[in-house]
């Protein structure tokens, strides 16, 4: 297989409450880390793509793409921060699939960066919500939990979906994220107290919900012609998608489905040739647990309102039929804003290469990554091959 | 002569202190004429790009690509926002340029946005200032009219410019602005009162530094083979090129040269085969008017040093050699931080269509606009031609 764009370099930085480090230190870090497993060189590096959602709110920094040529060094290379609420990572790496398709860059470097503890909880929960339709949910009261807590409700109403399948997710995620060396929470949790954890937003409770971040990914992508100097194994884009829907949650004829996601998804399997039965392993947007059974269903794994059954049987795990967030997802890899969508891929290109170690899926061969800004206000859709 | 990329669509908001307009309110207004202005049909357009810098903390609002489809009705097309400080506007013209260049988008709406206004004015130059590099910079208070005040003053030592030379650029732009129904001052001013205006950072007054402004501008741009469908006079985009700088004004070789406007522009030159006297007309970047006097010898207009007799003597009028900021420029159009690099370009289309009514600049038939972040760390050159 070739295609237009490769990635041939991954970099994480740990994710977790990073007391001791800034924000300039995590971006630097997983860029290093990218470049270093790409083994390029600076000079060879042309331009950057960084994805983040508030640094001017957590932190007081913008202009982030400046900051990250200037910190690592790489002279007067042109920078571009991209925006998309959570899905600001996924949007990064699009802007530099279209930024290398066109011709104008060849060799990039693309990070997903979020520094998030340097306010207090309640701050960060309304920087968060500046994603959500401001004017007319956040102001209000909304808060993401609460947002989610609709949809997890309606599902539960419409579907039959239980309490137990929204924690079973959670217990899955955080089983994969003991295996992962980067991920916040490397530890399982029994099922029973992620069900007797404290609520949030009825039926949202602590553990169904993904953790304030601070963290780092980093890509080298390149075009197919520059790709063999890097590396004989390069993982390739093979579709690049996106979609919007609208920002409030109540402006939806259905708020158990992301149509967003849908499309987006449909899209991308046209574009790469693909069923989503050739897929082999999934990183989905569960940034609450009930977000990766409603993203089963809309990528097309199970029909609607079965998503909650899929994860109770088993079918989600690692070794289960359709692999999902083997890396432990948002919910147990931590969820810095910005770099979630670069860390989802970062996970896809170390299960193709099979670098994943145990938490490998075995043999996979394509790869699909499913980044939602919002209540799925924005749906980024990247499939990737060998 | 055919490029890649056309523009067939402009329109603005009304640039000033908009007290009974929200942020979609303004953004809405510049991207329906815009689209009106192209007559195109909402179901044309596949994309938008938004350039923004700071609305999360102005207004509590991110995710304004999401908003920007929604409220104009544009169904599940995708869209992206992007960052790059002030230059965020120009920013979102190149991923445009960039993402149609690809293949991936035929016709987008590019806006350029941002509200001011809803905070106080102490606030407001907060905010402004997570642009600098806010650990070095920002943080001491050193906010931009500190920074630009120790350009301008070196400058002056160095070079002999002289107050009157910094106060002309103020008399010159908004004598232009009186011709502009969108800019936020139209009125001249005369140089006496620039001369006593406040001190502000000195040598730097109130009347050398651009306002707080709201407002919006939008574009239409599209492949050349949709171009024809829209319009028989696109305007082309000749050259878009991008260079960075360090974050911080203290690790510049030299504070009275921006290295990324030299290197950008020469490579705009380059790429269009063109010399700077080729251009007819230029929107240069004059947050504070130290600013525009910096640009003119940085783009190659004048030897360096001698940016301040440029203007003096009269050559950067309207109907001078080299006619630079005939929309009032950001000092006196206003200077809404993510809508300025478009509304540049929307004042150079008018130009280039022979629509710019008094303040036209005669038979213009190529033209040139640097987009700056911050005091200089992002540079972002279009050249257009018709």
């Amino acid at each position: 297989m070739e295609k237009d764009v490769a990635i041939v370099g991954v970099g994480m930085s740990k994710f977790g409450e990073l007391w001791d480090k800034s924000l300039r230190d995590i971006t630097l870090e997983a860029g290093m880390y990218a470049i270093f497993d790409a083994e390029v060189r600076g000079k060879d590096i042309d331009g950057i793509v960084i994805g983040n959602m508030s640094a001017g709110r957590f932190t007081g920094q913008e202009h982030l793409g400046t900051l990250a040529v200037d910190m690592g060094g790489l002279g007067n290379i042109p920078a571009y921060s991209v925006e998309a609420a959570c899905a600001s990572g996924g949007a990064a790496v699009r802007q530099a699939y279209m930024a290398i398709k066109s011709g104008e860059h060849d060799v990039m470097l693309v990070l997903g960066s979020e520094k998030m503890s340097d306010v207090n909880q309640s701050e960060a929960m309304n920087t968060v919500s500046v994603a959500s339709d401001w004017e007319w949910e956040g102001m209000f009261g909304a808060t993401f939990p609460a947002l989610y807590a609709f949809m997890a409700r309606r599902h539960m109403m419409e579907y039959g979906t239980t309490e137990e399948q929204l924690s079973l997710v959670t217990v899955k995620n955080h089983k994969n994220a003991q295996w992962n060396p980067w991920a916040q929470f490397q530890r399982p949790v029994p099922l029973e107290v992620v069900m007797n954890s404290g609520l949030v937003a009825d039926p949202i409770r602590v553990l169904h919900s993904s953790p304030v971040t601070d963290g780092a990914a980093g890509l080298i992508m390149c075009s197919a012609e520059r790709a063999k100097e890097f590396t004989d194994t390069p993982v390739w884009i093979v579709a690049s998608e996106q979609a919007s829907d609208t920002l409030a949650l109540h402006d939806r004829r259905d708020i158990t489905t992301m149509d967003a996601v849908v499309k987006s998804t449909r899209s991308a399997l046209r574009e790469a040739g693909l069923k989503i039965g050739d897929i082999d392993v999934f990183e989905l947007h569960d940034s609450f647990t009930i977000g990766e059974i409603i993203l089963t269903e809309d990528i097309g794994l199970i029909e609607k309102g079965k998503g909650g059954k899929l994860v109770e049987e088993g079918m989600t795990e690692i070794d289960g039929k359709y692999p999902v967030n083997p890396s432990g997802g948002l919910k147990a890899r931590g969820h810095p804003v910005g770099a979630t969508g670069v860390a989802q891929i970062v996970e896809l290109v170390l299960q193709l290469r099979g670098d994943a170690e145990k938490r490998q899926v075995d043999g996979a061969e394509k790869a699909l990554a499913v980044n939602i800004g919002g209540t799925g206000g924005t749906s980024i859709v990247h499939i990737l091959g060998r």
